[in-house]
């Protein structure tokens, strides 16, 4: 039995999906750890697991099963699911371009468009009010954002010098389960440069729920609670739209390379 | 026109191996960098392009054009050698268990065993001196190693919390273009343990110069010439056998997934 695996990213947040259709895969937070370790297996930030959804309607929708590095259970990945939906759009998975996506966040909408950028539905984000991260000694002022995760964006005049290999400093009151910090510069009404650091990781180049609480914490800032952004972050760019309802973020999904997985390899890092 | 890769590991130095027989890969520097790129590629310490040795004798003899992931051209890898030995006879691209591989040092001979375990010639190891090298405000008085590359082989009574997240202070008068500093733990007389932190680089989980430098200087401390052993390192475990005129090195390769690249991907990071 041969075991395929697709490696792709969407703004440099890196996974290996593994097709599953048939829900075979003996896939134990082992294998996932073995897989996502960037020298001794293929590396990645997750792996991303597609089976079919059989708790779902309609008929034909597929679930992402996703997994973080260290083998844990993780609910959503605002850019993990565009890889998974193109993914599925270019196998031909799925017949249209909008379709549902089974997660443990519940089915998100998705739609690939004809450059094969991603929008996916991410849910309201909710301003839950101020608070401040010191780094470096220096402290930073911000909005509070809830978008099924914790937020703290922080809008100042330069980030590119920031040393981010350090925890930002947050409110244990506030967050008393962490916090993801973005520092935000506004280049201009609908364009945002920011970098981030997702609690209990470190630096990223891109966190997608991350882009989508910058877009609405810095609105907020301005007095509005709709409107639309581009959002420069390391790994590239994204686009996010905040409603009153709901948020969407649209971005790339790159596929680098497909293949078979080691057999020998497979079998010696699982159980 | 598919593009093929293996992704493979020796002691978890890790590389994506180019099967490229007739040299028809147009692998620029900002290929090799974009293929290393841990997240926006594959990702690897090194890219390994398979092609025909078309200057060696006898016919029938393969080159290692290996390449550093920042793009540039290296000469030899001990770990990377052991990978593309194993793939050449396990493609059948060899007929025997050992044969010469062509690389930028000159032709080196390798031996695949039964259980895939591959020895290679690594050639002389030369005593040049003494020295010392400073972490952390402490002095380790060590060993100097010629094996193509310098070392500096420090025997300690512990290394397990050694912080080489810096460069060791190195004397840069006996060693002016810098040093690969190993730290040995003598375990017994046929067994070592030690970490390395290679000179630009920083600390990794296996360096093949290194163990064979290790093993050298720990059998100079002890009066011997030539020796064998086992040496521990973070990414597994080789076999060193110093000789007076040679030495060799013994060691696994891992191979954890094949198939091919994303051409549309290819095609964007080329030029």
């Amino acid at each position: 039995m041969s075991i395929p695996f697709v490696k792709g990213h969407g703004t440099e947040n890196d996974f290996v999906l593994l097709p599953d259709p048939d829900d075979a895969l003996d896939l134990t937070p082992a294998r996932v750890r073995a897989l996502c370790d960037r020298r001794a297996g293929i590396g990645a930030d997750g792996v991303l697991r597609v089976v079919r959804d059989e708790t779902q309607q309609p008929d034909g929708t597929w679930f992402m099963d996703y997994r973080n590095a260290d083998g844990s259970i993780a609910e959503m990945c605002g850019n993990g699911v565009r890889v998974f939906a193109r993914y599925l759009l270019d196998q031909g998975l799925v017949e249209r371009r909008e379709f549902p996506v089974g997660t443990r966040a519940g089915v998100r909408d998705v739609r690939v468009d004809e450059r094969g950028e991603v929008t996916v539905d991410m849910g309201p984000a909710r301003v839950t009010g101020e608070s401040a991260a010191t780094l470096d000694g220096r402290r930073f002022p911000g909005v509070a954002v809830d978008v099924g995760n914790p937020h703290l964006v922080c809008v100042t005049d330069r980030i590119h010098d920031l040393d981010l290999s350090v925890p930002p400093v947050h409110d244990r009151v506030v967050f008393p389960a962490g916090v993801n910090v973005e520092f935000v510069v506004v280049e201009a009404p609908d364009r945002i440069r920011m970098r981030v650091h997702e609690r209990g990781v470190g630096e990223t180049r891109s966190c997608g729920t991350g882009t989508v609480a910058a877009v609405a914490g810095v609105l907020h800032r301005a007095g509005h609670k709709t409107g639309t952004a581009d959002v420069d972050i390391p790994g590239g760019r994204v686009r996010v739209v905040v409603d009153e309802d709901t948020c969407t973020l649209t971005g790339p999904a790159v596929f680098v390379a497909r293949g078979e997985l080691d057999r020998g390899w497979w079998d010696s890092v699982g159980g």
